[in-house]
């Protein structure tokens, strides 16, 4: 979000803005759940829902205890690097106002970065070990958070441009996905038969879940103008339509991807994975694009995600729901395109003077962007690495073998499929 | 939408109301989406879903491209017939805050106009086909839109009342569905049998559809006072409670309709046909009504959809999902019914100083709204008619007898349902 | 909802905040649809979505009828118990903005408090005799109401403090679902074999239905201050992080709670139960907690209903979806815990003066809140137990032997499960 302005002057029109986006954001939840759950096996379609509730419980409990301290906190010792402050956060009358429309806004955004991984970790993963990695992968995200929107955060001081989190929610979940899939090692017979992926447990759950991430979308870029008074609700304006061409490119890219990648065939997930990916790449200049500039971007996302897919595959990494590919390289390309296109807006400066590559503004604003996104990659490769390492060693991260193989809805919940199916009952009637 | 002022004096208040109405007429995407994927057989639900995604994508390109300016452009040559310019919108930063707001709500209307003919299509519509048909069926919308809500459109002159779109994209949708259901031919086998539907492949998920294009017509019938300042509020809230008790009546109406009709059974087709023919019946004058005229509205509005659907099918009409009956004959009756009920209002004279018939207003009113139906059911047939005939000389618009049998998922996504049930895994480690 | 002011000074941004607000909570229809479907079994998912449309439906008419005036009726005779006047409301131009705002979110609540009851109705309730149930319904929740809400309710003018409707809306709910679950007895064969509950139909639906329950409580919380002018926005994002904070609680207390209790399996009903149960007892003082007393109430509210759901059970009381424990026992938590732990307010006075226990309020708050949860419980107690009795005369409550085994969905909506199973017609190809 761009925290254009200082927090207490937010209105209650900002805050009927700020508040409404996030509740719409949190929708996303729900969205995310039905995606991964979808697009898993049955046997793990309830412990994937599971945890991406586990993501607001125990990653809202890390944001409130110490993540937006880390974010936004402006205590004595405060630096360029990290917040210091605002830990277990509380607000007296005078100012709970502002401070809880921000931090229920912020919170919205960093749910959502740690539901990214659950993707990635999917069908294999732990599910005590989940727990503990989404407690403290709050902190993964909320320092480079706070590079990039801490007034003093030394991103936000070389002014990187970043406006709906494209790399500090999404590049971080990217990157951080990489590197649980590569450490988690793929399911077990997933690639002794090729590369193609088993085949989606319920498709449609998992169209139904990228609608709600579609709408909910716009939630997001449109909210991250934090407010609507003064200049800002023209901005919003400007990311709706952003948001929405941008999946129009991102669509049309992954229809006709799919069709000459896979012999005339529309796959669900490459349709999915460009949709979302396009989204993606928007994000990070929604508020300053042109429609027809964010339709380019659309589309480029959506290439770009599709054609890392086969690639993590060849490489034997095993991402169930395609997270790297959408979050990750959609978002390096989202953050570049910034830098090219961008043009210089005079209402409320969100480009800070700069403009893209392409636009007379030199170097300087691709330079940046691009750096953003090497060190906000190399941040999450090594916290993740270190803190999957870690409760490696106190849980194993992997399931045994034969949990997988049962399922972690029946390992972790007790379902068991056979009671719920009506054929079944029929069949045992039939015979 | 009810465009009664000049777009460049829209508020911030008035944007926060317009965009958050937008963002949920956007949830009724996916609403429509599980509705049809609910009531066609297994083997389509997921390609019905890829549509709808289709009718935001083609159907947004399409609105960006031309049809926002054939509804709303303002440029050299705009007539009462066609407004003209305003392709490829774009604005800069003075303008941009109220023409993408504009844009955004009314492209929410545009995508929902398309998505109610896939439903008619469902289950033997090339896909596509369907792409070409979504991309330029833009255009039938978007010019009676611009009939209606222009300034100039020749039926704002005569000043018919439609304040969401009753005429505009419910009628202009149920028209097209009736046109492209004879087109298109019943799917194979479906009168075999009698006239009985078919059972749907999936209930529930045709109820949450229900459900949630449900609440999304309170943002699809409030948003359309397209602001809430000033006295437009107050509209809005009228809007409110007329969309819940239309509904109210049509929700009763389908109940007796179907104990009545299906032997003491609560057909759950008649019951969903009736709660959307309701909220369709009250769209045209939503903002106009009292609470009591809404209930009687949409309780007609139910019973005419509920007749509709068995007419249709003794005529071997095959609308799989009631898209006809739905926003066909509901949206005839709402809008006579605006000229039989409406009063006059006085705060922003949304009726024009008209009043109807019942009302004292004599028999102008319901002649304009007549006349308006018929104009637009007559454009929609001759449209959507040369629309397909002439798509169907570029790609044959009925899918071939093989892949209608294999279903559409099967077909164009590659989609194997035996690969995904558990049962059938349970079966083989059974025998 | 606190009507802290006269309606007719309702400003457009309140009348913005307000329907925002009730427009989300109409989405927790969809919310209890999915969950109550994914708990019963497959012969009753669709049915108990229809019932759930039928509370929109019949209490909908209820409230238009007479709830509505029962509540906030003003006319000659309105006294402490009942509001008077105001039945099959209906307002002028000018009054129209307030009152239809006013109607629509008190209607959100009033269709929430019968769904309550639908859940633990479940799968053995007569359909017709349910509809009835429904219409009646409206009365038990509106009288209450008013006596919290009304500016002379008897419990106001105490002083109780129910900010969200955690008495009138959960409290009515869940003590009229005890009664009724008693009086309808448990479901055939359900404490045959002990007590664990049968297998939910679709845990994954159920999973999806909290998912949605829980963001539309943000508005159903945050909606209660009633507009967003003045100081109501700070209360309102103080509500929004309270309400997120229980549920952090709830959700950890659950996993824990399941851990221990069931052998180290989360059960999925458990951590729906818990969720929701921390959402429900954080309603009554909402806007008044600091952060980390919401969580300590989410946290208690989720152990109270998971402890409640097994003694129950011990005395065969079957409640197929938890509504006595989420909605009853948790309510009753959440009435004590603000005469216990509620700070005085200063900006808007919603705590009237007084503080909890531990805050150095004495007892008269905890009274008074004690006092209003035993007499809405006598209350529900008594008019569910007269309105089922007299119901039963008319149509038995309870559904025949052999309709309850062949399931609601056959029985009322004439729906096949072997006509949809892809399963089966593969079987058949199989064989």
């Amino acid at each position: 979000p761009v925290l254009i302005q200082d927090p207490m002057s937010i209105s209650w029109d900002d805050a009927t803005w700020i508040m409404t986006s996030s509740f719409i954001i949190f929708t996303m939840q729900s969205g995310f759940g039905l995606l991964e759950s979808g697009c898993v096996s049955k046997k793990n379609e309830v412990n994937i829902m599971v945890k991406n509730a586990v993501d607001v419980i125990f990653g809202g409990l890390g944001y409130w205890m110490f993540g937006y301290g880390m974010s936004f906190g402006q205590g004595a010792g405060t630096n360029p690097f990290i917040g210091i402050g605002s830990y277990f956060i509380d607000a007296d009358e005078k100012e709970m106002g502002s401070i809880f429309a921000t931090y229920i806004f912020q919170l919205s955004f960093a749910t959502t970065a740690t539901t990214i991984v659950s993707g990635a970790m999917a069908e294999r993963c732990n599910f005590l070990a989940y727990c503990i990695f989404s407690f403290c992968n709050t902190a993964v995200f909320c320092i480079p958070a706070g590079w990039i929107w801490r007034k003093n955060g030394f991103l936000k001081t070389l002014h990187v441009v970043d406006i709906a989190g494209c790399a500090s929610v999404h590049l971080v979940g990217g990157a951080s996905s990489l590197v649980a899939a590569i450490m988690l090692k793929p399911r077990t017979g997933r690639f002794d038969h090729g590369i193609e992926p088993p085949p989606m447990g319920s498709p449609t759950n998992a169209m139904v879940g990228m609608f709600m991430l579609w709408w909910g979308w716009l939630g997001f870029n449109c909210g991250s103008t934090f407010g609507v008074s003064g200049h800002k609700w023209k901005y919003a304006a400007r990311s709706a339509i952003a948001t929405i061409n941008s999946s129009v490119g991102g669509g049309m890219a992954a229809l006709t991807f799919s069709y000459i990648a896979h012999k005339k065939k529309f796959m669900i997930l490459d349709f999915i994975t460009g949709i979302l990916a396009s989204l993606v790449s928007v994000t990070a200049g929604c508020a300053l694009y042109h429609p027809w500039e964010a339709l380019i971007v659309g589309t480029i996302g959506s290439l770009v995600a599709n054609v890392t897919t086969p690639i993590l595959n060849k490489l034997n990494i095993d991402d169930p729901v395609g997270a790297i590919a959408v979050h990750g390289s959609s978002a390096i390309w989202g953050m570049l395109a910034v830098g090219i296109i961008v043009e210089k807006d005079s209402l409320l400066s969100l480009s800070k003077g700069n403009a893209g590559l392409f636009r007379g503004g030199g170097w300087y604003l691709l330079g940046i962007q691009t750096l953003a996104a090497i060190i906000i990659i190399i941040w999450s490769f090594a916290c993740t690495f270190l803190l999957l390492f870690t409760i490696n060693k106190l849980i194993p991260i992997r399931m045994s073998l034969e949990d997988e193989l049962a399922g972690a809805d029946f390992v972790e919940h007790n379902i068991r499929y056979e009671w719920n199916t009506p054929s079944k009952v029929e069949l045992c009637t039939i015979k």
